[in-house]
């Protein structure tokens, strides 16, 4: 098998460039009717027979078949053995990791996470209270993308706003457990956790049964019964994005080694056929340069046919004008990863307005993001980042408005609220504010 | 007519309070498969068909034609000359409203929503910016729930945010405009505004049209089909919560007047036959009370009718052993509105978990809150405070993580993202980590 990785060479002097760029970016998440209307069967079942129907189903779609739900809890001696029995080396890097990724959110909830009030002229106290939701649920996926370092991302948040329980699903397929993703589990403070997957196991958080207890929010990555669940479930709890295809955009100035470029397009792209791997750049012999870095480095890899069809069908290498030029276009994108390989990162940032996360200079790796460098890793994907954020401490928050009018105040601003009650024909509201009205 | 407000009296000591308590909350969602199916098919044909689709629905529904799309957009002329128009008082409270609106969002935006970002003893810079969103629709109501206080507390934290374009969509049965709704865009800062409704301006709004902007976000109320198009269209754009029947719940220690909160109660029920309105309090004399100034001055008010059905199917005055007892089961129901009427209000509301919105001491009236005190009346309802805030500034708002990893961070990080890409089977993911690595 002779592979080629041909992302689109494009060029934004083109006249066809408009269409050919629309074309390359399109991708829509499918509404799958027939897994739409599976997944309400499921939910519906799961709220009326509890523990039973997901036992059925566990024992259906994973091959995992137990006496109860019970038995298919993981205990902490497990989670904790799991850790225990880790080589040296992935005990270090998982401690130091989730060490990194705690301090960052601590940072976070410090900077942006905290209650607020103040006194107006009338002592009328006015601020908000910020808390922790009580009991939240992570979805971590079995098989081939069971990604120990999204245990961490998800879970650690939570800890960190002070989540008191944090219930961990993870579906085991024929009861073959990871146990990296285990011990990632037991490191970053996962209360409890059951070996259950799929919708079946959405819907015992959302809805509660005998043994897996009802959450306040669902959060982390699953297929496609999984987004379809947590969508249908959304509002009964909290959830967190719907994830589509992982993105990678390199704005580049042509001052990194091409290689490191390539590898960088290449570590998106190994995730997923349809993962979406972009370079913007104006200099034409360093994109040349990238390309071939590419087919130099192609072969070597381990996972060289899903890259290859994922930069084929949806990669593109994109001479631009400008550098700024290329700022443009990549907040058309509103890429997850944001890569600004320059040699002058700061130059550019400022005229980055949508992205997940923005990696600034050549020794800032998408890939040190996704493990270690601290912030978090859950990120907005499919332009999504125009409108939402990474996954964060603020997920695992809640808000609640204080108010306290004192008597004064209630003079001021029962007369302005009578005003507008009436214009709204609410009398009620209207004389409540009167009532307080002295004389 | 003879009317009368009967909500539930129930007591924490009765054996059968917990079946009592939980059949008097029992409220759900209905998902109503024909509208579910209804709204699938006009988003799909406003998508397809943009402006003509949108003109035929707005024919049919609303009864109102027009010979395109353009000449449904209000001009900005328009809506400061329903300002000009109003009479002086509520031009006046108008103002003073989303002054004092204004003024809150802006502390919160300063308390909450600034960007940050810090230094680790490596040189890495890690934090987060925070960027307005580019764009926003907001769905006015038209009809009996035309509330102009709405648009300010949808527009206004909007414009805070800094973002640069705010469209309103209000759907205007038969051309009916009302000046309030229009005088409070003009104030608010809304920047253009079409007079279509339904799930076909959800749409306009959620793919764009020829006329009108795709947006980024969309918030505000609506009926059944107008939530079912927002949960559809989640993903595409973010949109806010789905907001259920609005509630009320009064802790009283029984020291405020017991007209104030039979009024209070009354200006929840006012609202709609579903909305909720409970008091929970230690002092059964109390509450007898209140009971009486119930039935004295219920025939007074203007929607009485409502206001009895409201509390006879879903009120509920419920003596508690204690007030402690009483915060208790506030945190179970988690409140869209909670009033703390007592005495000593900072005594209890740390026993407060959950609720939208907390409202201190005798003259705290939720009325003042949901025009003018300054905090936002969109509220999380239905018991979804557990995990979800008020609207605010935070709403328009979204963040993008900033790494910038310095050369000898990179060697650091290197070597624990190595460690773990490899555990996942993610050589990319690796080796774009190595490459940075000296020697």
């Amino acid at each position: 098998m002779n592979l080629v990785a041909t992302p689109a060479h494009l060029s934004t002097v083109s006249s066809t460039f408009e269409q050919d760029f629309s074309q390359r970016l399109h991708w829509s998440m499918e509404q799958d009717a027939a897994i739409e209307e599976r997944v309400a069967a499921i939910l519906a079942d799961v709220q009326q027979r509890g523990d039973a129907a997901v036992l059925e189903y566990t024992a259906r779609f994973d091959g995992l078949n137990a006496p109860d739900l019970a038995a298919l809890e993981l205990t902490q001696a497990e989670l904790q053995a799991a850790f225990d029995s880790l080589p040296e080396g992935q005990k270090t890097a998982l401690t130091e990791a989730a060490a990194r990724v705690r301090s960052y959110h601590e940072a976070q909830k410090q900077a942006t996470g905290q209650s607020w009030s103040y006194r107006d002229a009338d002592g009328t106290l006015l601020g908000q209270k910020v808390t922790p939701l009580d009991r939240v649920g992570i979805y971590v996926p079995g098989g081939k993308a069971a990604y120990p370092s999204s245990v961490l991302m998800n879970a650690i948040p939570a800890q960190v706003a002070g989540v008191a329980e944090i219930i961990m699903v993870v579906p085991t397929p024929k009861g073959e457990k990871n146990p990296l993703v285990l011990a990632a589990a037991y490191i970053a403070g996962v209360t409890r956790g059951f070996t259950i997957g799929g919708a079946q196991a959405v819907a015992a958080l959302a809805y509660g049964t005998a043994t897996v207890p009802k959450v306040d929010k669902i959060t982390g990555p699953g297929n496609a019964y999984v987004a379809s669940a947590k969508k249908r479930v959304f509002g009964h709890v909290g959830i967190d994005m719907i994830a589509g295809p992982s993105e990678i955009l390199v704005l580049a100035d042509g001052t990194t080694p091409a290689e490191w470029v390539a590898m960088d397009l290449f570590s998106q792209a190994e995730h997923d056929e349809l993962a979406q791997s972009i370079l913007l750049c104006p200099d034409a012999d360093y994109i040349a340069a990238v390309q071939r870095a590419i087919d130099r480095l192609l072969p070597e890899m381990p996972r060289a046919a899903i890259i290859a069809k994922s930069l084929s069908d949806r990669g593109a290498l994109i001479h631009t004008r400008s550098m700024e030029e290329a700022c443009a276009i990549s907040n058309r994108i509103a890429p997850e990863h944001l890569e600004v390989s320059s040699r002058d990162p700061h130059r550019w940032e400022p005229l980055l307005k949508h992205a997940g996360a923005i990696f600034l200079g050549a020794y800032t790796s998408e890939s040190l993001g996704d493990y270690c460098a601290g912030p978090n890793h859950v990120l907005p994907t499919s332009g999504t980042a125009r409108f939402s954020s990474p996954l964060g401490v603020y997920d695992f928050q809640k808000r609640s408005s204080l108010i306290e009018v004192s008597e004064q105040g209630a003079q001021t601003l029962g007369r302005i609220a009578s005003v507008l009650a009436h214009g709204e024909g609410l009398q009620g509201h209207a004389w409540a504010a009167e009532m307080r009205l002295k004389g």
